[in-house]
């Protein structure tokens, strides 16, 4: 029977948490496409501006997985947050370590007054599409995300001539 | 030839930015979803925890339009944008006002550093598609937004028994 911890990261966890971020881009099939690094977590993630909040799942003591989230904003309903990461190591899974992380995030988004918890997950990504809506949760099949990044972006933000 | 001017919301416009709100959900098809106060708007946008930043388009000195956005963050990338809602009145539309606000959103990422200026759009909405895609931004076509949210979501954040 495996013992189930769940606590919030700390900043020695910084080389943890690049592990799992890049283990979960692979699984992703998009590991080249990791630029972050521990420097840029440390900053980010426990420094004087916070930009995401972080718990880690250990079982029976070794770390297993993470959940990695930070607020949104909806001009409909209020406060809500983002999940942008959810990952547990292969070797972890089944033991319900997911379920718990997701649980404790769903429990601070409620202890914090939020209307929602939200996420994206990859259209082909069955088990975990099944995973989350046994779990309540539901797809918003009319929405597409939208991005504008690099040298697109830099254009978009210069003055017109 | 009508002159436009974008400027940071102020407390004074929450009923303004209330009144945005109302009517882009009544476009999206959606306005009894929008339990949005002035005074949360108030609260969650000049209070002492800021959960977004909001910009007013005028023309001519007349308000036309908004755009509402907040940090999130690219565990691959890094620190972004996500801009939550952009609106002009119809009457205002044709003018370069929806682009001017994107723009000055854009410049305000770039400013910070932010890898990616991302935003959700209807997929039905091919106007609004076509004129992000004129502007550089691409669609994630694989990805799907997943929600948990009222019921589901105080159960999920219940201890299991």
């Amino acid at each position: 029977m495996s013992s189930i911890r769940i606590r919030p990261a700390a900043p020695a966890d910084a080389p943890l948490i690049l592990t799992f971020i890049r283990q979960l881009a692979e699984y992703e099939r998009d590991p080249n496409a990791v630029v972050m690094t521990e420097d840029q977590l440390l900053r980010d993630g426990f420094g004087r501006d916070r930009y995401f909040e972080c718990l880690i799942a250990e079982s029976n003591g070794q770390p297993a997985g993470f959940a990695l989230f930070f607020p949104i904003y909806s001009t409909w309903k209020g406060r809500s947050i983002h999940l942008e990461d959810l990952f547990v190591l292969p070797e972890f899974r089944k033991q319900g370590i997911g379920k718990a992380l997701l649980r404790r995030v769903a429990s601070i988004a409620v202890e914090r007054g939020c209307a929602r918890l939200q996420w994206d997950v990859l259209e082909w990504n069955k088990l975990a599409l099944d995973f989350y809506r046994a779990l309540g949760a539901v797809t918003l099949d009319e929405w597409r995300i939208m991005r504008v990044t690099g040298a697109a972006l830099n254009a978009l933000a210069e003055p017109e001539s």
